[in-house]
């Protein structure tokens, strides 16, 4: 099965996969797998997760991955899936923003909100400089080594990179149009240490308004306190705005799926797959009567799905349910996790 | 709201419910809250629950336990609902086996595959001693204290109650059929210790047959090695057969309700609800097109059967769902949990 979106739900669609023997593969367009949990609220406490009285929503994502590991599902993440075509045997081509073409008998979207675009700031020529200059997240540190690099923004995302490109870039340099930082305070603190020894170049109560370059980025354009004649250029190999991601459905929305408040449409009296035969959606992606976008919700919508899923791959296989306490998890990976079987001791 | 079973998930309806501010009482025929996971198999992992990769079915019950904590439900145990009744203004009178009474306006039936009944032994007179000297499960372990016991059975509980009676009763004998015992090791041998030094009757291959006494138990008919020349009389003044609790649909079977494979059916399509306006079914004890008996499910159908439950109990109310995160969950015993605020700190 081929699965858009690495959030929760998607991620627990492996493990029930996994359970009829179906193999997945995962593509999402953020860099690391765990949706909203992982961009949005890491950190934060989730309550309502059954059995939970509370949870990490960060660790909830980890303890995902462990429980999926042994069914080995394959990633391709900081790709956005564009485009798919159903070819003339029923099965699907998926193809990505970079061109990786994946083929499956089924496709489950689980692309919760859609996939995360950063907020881009509003400075004309921008666009230009994309992938030339300009990185809106960073999926590989080792990108910026020794470069000079310019951050933007003012939350944790800014603050971490910084800290973190500092010591990989040979100048980082971050610029905030306030004084005040919105992020963990470990972090804040770690900023404005390295700030003091001359590691991070601090620019407060500044904005990047311009950017310059013929064929690549050169310089920023950066503005001093709002007013237009204090204004630097700043030589750098790397702008990045770390304004934020926000969720689009995007390219989705124009697969011919039945849409309704941003969301597809499913049929939750069965199976949540779309009207497109072999399409199925769930957690947040999908709208139903009753819809409540809850993370629990998404892990039964899976459940559900698969069994539909696996009579579509193996029409004339039956498939009887065994509880995982009665048959163990056999992973792909050759483990095998089994209760202990019963003792029976005589006596004396 | 009513809850009928005390499963996992009877046990999570309350929580869902307490995030609307709902109050539930749950009412269970056995003697503990959990259900099969705490009847049947609480020292056995469960695989599927979701972001657990293992966890012990009987675990699985204290944390949800912990989970509704704040929400301070009410419960009746060791009695099993056995008649309903609908009042004029729409809400719904249940009476126990022991005669109790509950009214609620809503009434959620989560009784799994029924309330567990015993398996009794085929001892013709039997029933004359029901509450007369012949107990098939233990509420009050005091009950027996300076008494004489005869406990029949070879699993867990015969032998954790033999164990455990030792020290309360005046006399303990423990009759099964084979000298081998089908439990945890533990028990096996302590069971043998204990039979060492006098403080547990061991009476193997041998079966109580028999059941003797005027108005109330006076003695029990054991016969040994299966020949009946070898029989024994036992004076004792309680029998406890301990052959295992198997579940039954009962008396909810007989509430109008519409019954489909033993299971009551409900409208997935929407919210769990049955044909009786203001009764859902939720978990194992539901069914539907291509229901899963899985206790993932059991939880979502609770969160929606909430939602639903919700307006009908207040019809005026428009509820809007808050994630946990960021409302915090208020318990009714003045608890708080609440993520911490994000930190906003300006740096020199
Ligand atoms: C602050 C906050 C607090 C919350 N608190 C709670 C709570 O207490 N309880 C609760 O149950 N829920 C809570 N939620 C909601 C919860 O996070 C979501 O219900 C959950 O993340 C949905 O999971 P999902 O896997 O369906 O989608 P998501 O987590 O949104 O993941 C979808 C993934 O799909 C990817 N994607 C989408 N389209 C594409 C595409 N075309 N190509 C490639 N990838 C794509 C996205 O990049 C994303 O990573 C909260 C949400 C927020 C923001
Ligand atoms: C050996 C075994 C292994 C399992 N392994 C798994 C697994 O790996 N994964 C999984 O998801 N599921 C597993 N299950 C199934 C899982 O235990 C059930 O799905 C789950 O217990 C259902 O929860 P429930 O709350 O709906 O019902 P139950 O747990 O059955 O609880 C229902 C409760 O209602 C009570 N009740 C019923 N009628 C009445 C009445 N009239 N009056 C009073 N009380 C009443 C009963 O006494 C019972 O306590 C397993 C089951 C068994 C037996």
């Amino acid at each position: 099965m081929l699965i858009i979106g690495a959030g929760p739900t998607g991620l627990f669609a492996v493990f029930e996969a996994g359970l009829l023997k179906l193999k997945c593969h995962l593509i999402d367009a953020l860099p690391q797998p765990g949706g909203q949990c992982s961009e949005i609220y890491p950190k934060k406490p989730i309550y309502d997760i059954p059995a939970f009285p509370e949870i990490l929503a960060g660790d909830l994502v980890d303890n995902l991955m462990e429980q999926i590991k042994p069914f080995e599902p394959g990633f391709t993440l900081g790709e956005r899936a564009e485009t798919i075509e159903k070819l003339e045997d029923g099965s699907f081509i998926v193809t990505t923003s970079e061109g990786t073409k994946h083929q499956a008998p089924v496709v489950v979207i689980a692309g919760g909100l859609g996939s995360f675009e950063p907020r881009k700031p509003p400075i004309p020529n921008i666009a230009k400089y994309e992938n030339n200059g300009v990185s809106y997240m960073i999926r590989e540190p080792e990108d910026f080594r020794d470069k000079r690099v310019v951050i933007a923004g003012g939350g944790d995302s800014a603050l971490d990179w910084a800290i973190y490109l500092s010591e990989v870039a040979s100048e980082v340099s971050l610029v905030h149009r306030r004084n005040e930082f919105r992020g963990a305070l470990d972090s804040v603190e770690k900023v404005s240490e390295l700030s003091k020894i001359g590691k991070i170049n601090l620019i407060t109560e500044a904005e990047v308004v311009g950017l310059k370059g013929d064929n690549k980025l050169e310089s920023v354009v950066i503005r001093h306190g709002g007013s237009a004649s204090e204004e630097e250029i700043k030589e750098t190999d790397h702008f990045i705005p770390l304004f934020g991601l926000s969720p689009k459905l995007g390219p989705i929305a124009n697969w011919g799926l039945e849409i309704e408040k941003n969301a597809i449409k499913v049929d939750n009296s069965y199976d949540y797959q779309t009207n497109i035969p072999g399409i199925y959606a769930i957690g947040d992606v999908n709208t139903y009567p009753g819809k409540l976008k809850l993370i629990l919700c998404g892990f039964h919508e899976a459940a559900i799905m698969c069994q539909s899923a696996y009579q579509r791959i193996y029409p004339d296989k039956k498939y009887v349910m065994k509880y995982t306490t009665v048959s163990g998890v056999n992973g792909f990976d050759g483990s095998k996790k089994e209760a202990k079987r019963e003792v029976v001791k005589s006596i004396n």
